[in-house]
């Protein structure tokens, strides 16, 4: 099917109510917003041990960290943890307390870092890793972690023991406006 | 100038090494992703009140709203919401815990919303707001709150008192890769 095609979101400008510049389509006032991203992941437990994924792809290839990707729509942060968990590990996992949020603003990311418990030891590299394993503390490779938040996370995993630091909101009852 | 204008992201398709379909330009390769974005607001106190804003735009124009907007590209999420208050109502903060996270997931959206400190009592209606308000918990116009969750983060800051719950992380050493 052929469509007509615009010049899409080609014309910078600062937009009416705004304050920064945006990319704006000049035949249909699209505006284009570029925001920061979020990333979620989770601190993957079972009986004392940590599940760490060796990634294969670049950044950081061959170097170890927890499962975690970007947010999709439509998600929940919990969701979207439990579903990094499946596709770079293949391991099967209850979604717990948000351990803490770790902000990179220069690469405009949020990262929403929960505890999780596995629910059986199966897992498996999934497309994005080389290997998986789960690691006891004293085997955690230090010195090979992928990302400065990966160390962050798992300090933080440790740090807090049990206690409860923040539960994800429960969600209001939605009446679409 | 004028430059070469390709097609842009006009084609769908589910790159290589994913699972979602994404929009790809033909010509150079340029994969558009479309995440959720990150809403960043305060419940701002000044001497036992609460700064609230009359919405002057849609949705809910006319209606009582904390100083919240979209995270923008390069900020830390407390930069982001004292960056609202100043631009909703005029009022400079120090932002300080974080309060909840409130997530609306079929709109993609996640609310990160902080306690925040007034420095003085000075406020005045920003672009995007008909008039600003201090007001004691008595006078909150709960019958005329213009989301759910402007009612969620005001409970939320009554119910915690003083209680630590969630501190920003603090910025690990940032070592470019």
């Amino acid at each position: 099917m052929e469509e007509k095609q615009g010049a899409g979101p080609s014309v910078e400008t600062i937009p009416d109510g705004d304050n920064r510049p945006r990319r704006i389509c000049p035949d249909c006032g699209y505006i284009e917003y570029h925001n920061p991203k979020i990333i979620v992941g989770a601190v993957c437990a079972w009986e004392g041990r940590i599940l760490l994924c060796q990634r294969a792809i670049a950044p950081s290839q061959g170097l170890w960290t927890i499962p975690a990707g970007f947010l999709e729509l439509g998600e929940t942060t919990a969701q979207g943890a439990a579903r990094e968990v499946w596709e770079e590990a293949e391991a099967r996992v209850d979604i717990g307390e948000l351990l803490g949020v770790y902000e990179i603003p220069h690469i405009s990311q949020v990262n929403m870092i929960y505890r999780a418990r596995m629910l059986s030891a199966a897992c498996a590299p999934g497309i994005e890793s080389e290997a998986v394993r789960l690691v006891t503390w004293e085997e955690i490779p230090w010195g090979q972690l992928a990302f400065p938040s990966v160390r962050w996370s798992l300090e933080r995993f440790r740090d807090q023991g049990a206690a409860r630091v923040y539960a994800a909101a429960p969600m209001a009852p939605l009446t679409p406006r």
